[in-house]
C-alpha cells in the first residue's frame, strides 16, 4: 500500500525556509546550518550525520545538517553553504524546501561495492551523477574511496567509471583529426613543463588546447601558474578563438566543467592520503577524453617521495593507461621521468612561472633539469604527431626553443588570452638553514609542497619557496637550503613552524 | 637533518585566536569555521577537508575547518562547533592555537586495514584512542567502517577491538560475584522489555545495574524511556547507591561514558547504512564489560526489517558474541526472538513508558506479546542465576509480575533514583489510514522507526506513532492503521510527508 496521511497533500515536499548566505565556504560538501529547534533538527536529529534533502528552482541536493544557535539565524531561516546554495542556484532571501530524503540507490550500489562485488557502467553512472549532483555526503564519498582501495577497479570498472566521469560533465570537440595534450601524473613540486612543451610543439603545428587544473592539495597547478602570466578563465568560444589562431591555449578546465567528479574524488583522496591506481587512471583520462584530446602523452615521475614510488609500479600504471585509453578511444603515451626530487627553482605559483619564462627566453637562470624535461617531452610528442621523424623530436625540439620560436608563441598566446604578465614577488621571505653540514642525500616532495601551501600558496600567487640545493650537493652549516616566500607573516610564521618541527624536509648526511 | 628557522622559536605551536562559541551543533565531528582570509584558511586551503590541529589547556583536538566570512567573526575569531570546545574546556573569548597537525600513526594503521592488512591490539588501541579524543575526522571513521565491512573483522580483531574500546573510556566495578546485564540486538522498535525484565529480576535478588543508551538513530532507547518515569542521569555514585537499597537501576550510560568509541561508530554506521557483525559484536560487549557486568543475556530479533535477517546470521552472531565474551571474560547468553514486527503499540519513549507500565500494573491495555517476550527472557535470566531451577524460570517471573512484586521494585528503583513520573500525551495526533482492504501481510521495522523519528523522537519525549495492526490482521480501507503523535504541526507535516511518500510502511494484501 501507498500510506495516505490527513494532510499529507499540504504537507508534501516537506518544511519551507528561507536561504541565507553568510558566506559558509565548504569547497564541495552541501552542508546547512539550522536552529536546533527548527522541525527539521527535531525531525531528523543531529546524532548520524542527517542527510537532508533541499530543493529550490526545480533542483535538488543533499545536505548534512549542522546545528547552530546564533541570533542571527531565524527560525525560518536556514544558512546554506555557499557550495549548496550555488548548487540551487538561489541567493539570500530566497525560499527553500527542506524534506527527508528519498533512498538513494546509487547508495545501495556503493554497499554492494564495499562488500566486494563489482559494478557495471549503469552503477558506475549513478554513483557518479549523485557525486557530482552533491547528493552524496563526505562520508560517502570517503567510503567509495576505501571500497576502491580494498577492492581495486579492475579494467572494465576503470573504463566504467572513467567513462561516467566524462559524462557527468561538458566535453570539447575540435575541428581537427589529432587534438595533442600533456599531463603530469604529479607529485613532483616545481615540474612545470606544460607551458614550455605547449609553446614547442604549437610553434611547429601541432594543436593543444590544454586545459589544466588549479591545484587541489599541490603548491601549483598549471592553470595557478599561468594565470600569474595571463588570463586562463576561458570560455569554451573563447579557448576556440584563440586556438584557431595559435592552436594552442592555456585554459583553467574548471571553466568548461570537465570532469567535474574527478575534483571531489580528489579531494576525498588527498583527506584520507588514499591514492589508487584506478583512481589515477579514471582521473587522467576522464579530464583528457572531456577536453577533446587524441593523443596524449603522460609524464609519470619516479621516486620515493614522487606518487610512484617505484618503477615496477609506474609500468604497471603506464600499461593501464594505454589499454583503458584505447578502450575509450583516446591514445595514450607514457613517458617515466625522474622522481627524486623538485624540478627546478622555484615551487609556487608566481616562482614557477618565474622559472618557466626564464627557460622560454634562455636566460642564464633558466634551470636546466626543467629545460631539459620540457625539451624531452616536447621531441616525444613531436615525433607523436609526425612534425619530427622519430628521433630527430629533440633537435627539432631544442631548435624551437633556442630560436625563440617558442617564446614567440607562448607571448602570442598569452595576448591572445588577454594578457602577458610579470610574475610578482612576495613581500617577505625568511630562509630555513642546514643544522649540519655534509651532502644532500633526500629531499621530501610531499613535505616541500606542504611547506609551500602552508606559505600561502597557491591562494597567494607569490607565495612558495625557492629551493637553493639538489640531491649530491654538499651545503655548510647554516647555510640556507630554501626560502619561504609569504604575504603575511601570519602565513611565514605559520610555515616556518611546520619546518622547525617537520625533520627530514631536506637531509643533509655529514 | 631538523630544518631550523629564523623565527621558527616565536612561531612554532601555529597561530592564536579567539575561541567563539555561538552554538555551533555538529553531534561529534569537532568543526572549526574561519574567516577565509585568515592566515590559517590561506595556508590550508579549504580544498581537501583540512585537518587543523587545536589546542588549549593543554589539551589537542583535530578539526574540519570551513571559510565563514561574516561580520560576527572577527580577524582574530574562531568559531568552535560546541563538541570541539567541550572537549577542550574552552568558553567563549578564550584563547586556542592553531597549528598544523602531526601525521596520526593511527592513520596510517586504517589505511593498512583498508588495504586488508590485520590489525593487532595496539593498532586498534591507537585508533580507537583517537577516534574518541576526536583527532579523526567523520571520513576517517567512515573509512574504518568501510574497512570493516570489505574486510570483516577476524576473532582476535573483534577481541582487540572490544579491549581498546573498553579502555578508552570509564569502566565500573560492584561489590558482588555476579553482575546480570540484558542488551537487545535491536532494529525492533517499541520492544522495550528492559524495564520489566530487570524489576522481575531485581525483585528476585540479581544485581542488575542497568546502563542504557539513548536512541542514536532509533525512535527510543531505553534511556529516553526510562526518562519518561524516572531520573536517569545517574553519576557512579547514585547507581551504587540504589543498586545497593534495590539492587538494580536504570542510568543512561553516557552518563558515566563507558565505551565513548561506541557511539562514535554507531553514528557512523548509520550514515552509511552499513552493519557490520564484528562492529556489533564490540559494540554490544564493550558496553557491558564496561559496565561491569559478568553475565549478559543478548536477545536477538530476526526477522527481514530487523537488524539480523535471518536465523542463519543470528546463529553466526550469537556464536561469535558467546566466544569473544568468552575471551574477554563474560558469559554471554543469547536468545533469538521473532523481529518480523514491533513489539507493543507504542514507538517513542512517552508511548512505549506507556506500555512498560500497562505491562507491570498488569492493565486490560497491557500489550500481551511485550509481556510475553519480557517473561521470556526474564525467565532465562532467573535460570542463569540460580534464582530458579531449569524450566522453572517462566513460573517465577509469570508469578513475580502478577503478584505485583515486579511493578512495586520497579516504582521502588524508580523513586530511589529520584522520580517517579506517568508518561505525558502529544497535543497533536494524526492517523494513516490504509487506502485498501486486505490483510496486513508486512510491516517494515525501519521506516516505522524513521517515520517515528521524523514526528520528533525522542527528543520530544511524548512523540512517536501508535500502531493499531499486527500481522495477519484484516483492515477495510479507510480504516487507521497508525497514529502519529507530534508537538508541533511543523514535525507532524514533516512526518506525514513522508508517510506518504514512502510506500508500504505497512503492507495490505487484498
Amino acid at each position: 500500500m501507498k500510506a495516505g496521511t490527513e494532510e499529507g497533500g499540504k504537507e508534501q515536499g516537506g518544511v519551507r525556509l528561507v536561504a541565507r548566505r553568510p558566506g559558509l565556504g565548504t569547497h564541495g560538501e552541501a552542508v546547512i546550518l539550522l536552529r536546533t529547534d527548527s522541525a527539521v533538527v527535531r525531525a531528523e536529529g543531529l546524532g548520524a550525520r542527517p542527510r537532508v534533502a533541499v530543493a529550490a528552482h526545480g533542483r535538488q541536493i543533499h545536505a548534512t545538517v549542522m546545528g547552530f544557535d546564533h541570533p542571527m539565524l531565524g527560525p525560518d531561516d536556514v544558512i546554506l553553504s555557499d557550495d549548496a546554495a550555488d548548487r540551487l542556484g538561489v541567493t539570500d532571501g530566497e525560499p527553500v524546501t527542506l524534506s527527508h530524503p528519498a533512498p538513494l540507490p546509487s547508495l545501495s550500489h556503493l554497499r554492494r561495492r564495499l562488500h566486494g562485488l563489482r559494478l557495471g557502467g549503469d552503477a558506475f553512472r549513478a554513483m557518479v551523477q549523485d557525486l557530482v549532483a552533491h547528493r552524496w555526503l563526505d562520508t560517502d564519498a570517503a567510503a567509495f574511496i576505501a571500497a576502491c582501495a580494498a577492492f581495486p577497479l579492475d579494467f572494465d570498472e576503470m573504463v566504467a567509471l572513467t567513462g561516467a566521469m566524462v559524462e557527468a560533465g561538458e566535453r570539447l570537440t575540435w575541428p581537427v583529426q589529432r587534438v595533442f595534450d600533456k599531463h603530469g601524473a604529479g607529485g613532483l613540486p616545481g615540474n612545470r613543463t606544460t607551458p614550455i612543451v605547449v609553446a614547442i610543439c604549437a610553434a611547429n603545428g601541432l594543436v593543444m588546447p590544454k586545459t589544466s587544473s588549479r591545484a587541489i592539495t599541490s603548491p601549483a597547478g598549471t592553470a595557478d601558474t599561468m594565470e600569474v602570466l595571463t588570463n586562463v578563465q576561458l570560455s569554451t568560444e573563447d579557448m576556440r578563438r584563440v586556438v584557431e589562431a595559435e592552436g594552442a591555449c592555456f585554459a583553467w578546465g574548471g571553466a568548461v566543467a570537465l570532469s567535474p567528479a574527478d575534483d571531489i574524488l580528489i579531494r576525498t583522496e588527498r583527506a584520507l592520503e588514499i591514492d589508487t591506481m584506478g583512481q589515477l587512471v579514471a582521473s587522467i583520462l576522464s579530464k583528457k577524453l572531456a577536453a577533446g584530446s587524441t593523443d596524449v602523452l603522460v609524464e609519470i615521475p619516479v621516486g620515493p617521495t614522487a606518487k610512484l614510488r617505484e618503477a615496477a609500479a609506474a609500468e604497471a600504471l603506464s600499461a593501464v593507461l594505454v589499454d583503458v585509453g584505447a578502450a575509450l578511444g583516446i591514445r595514450v603515451k607514457t613517458c617515466l621521468t625522474d622522481g627524486r626530487q623538485p624540478v627546478g627553482r622555484g615551487i609556487g605559483p608566481a616562482l614557477e612561472a618565474r622559472d618557466v619564462l626564464a627557460v622560454l627566453r634562455a636566460t642564464p637562470e633558466a634551470p636546466p633539469d626543467l629545460r631539459a624535461r620540457a625539451l624531452r617531452l616536447a621531441a616525444r610528442l613531436l615525433e607523436t604527431a609526425g612534425a619530427a621523424k622519430d628521433g630527430a623530436g629533440a633537435l627539432l625540439a631544442e631548435e624551437t626553443l633556442a630560436s625563440g620560436r617558442a617564446y614567440a608563441r607562448f607571448e602570442r598566446i598569452c595576448r591572445a588570452q588577454g594578457a602577458f604578465l610579470e610574475p610578482g614577488r612576495a613581500p617577505l621571505q625568511a630562509p630555513v638553514r642546514a643544522l649540519r653540514s655534509g651532502t644532500v642525500t633526500a629531499i621530501d616532495n610531499r613535505r616541500l609542497a606542504s611547506l609551500a601551501r602552508l606559505a600561502g600558496a597557491p591562494e597567494t600567487k607569490e607565495a612558495g619557496l625557492d629551493l637553493h640545493v639538489r640531491l649530491g650537493d654538499r651545503v655548510a652549516c647554516g647555510e640556507p637550503l630554501l626560502t619561504v616566500h609569504a604575504e603575511t607573516s601570519g602565513e611565514l610564521g605559520y610555515a616556518l613552524s611546520y619546518a622547525q618541527s617537520s625533520a627530514d624536509i631536506i637531509t643533509v648526511t655529514p
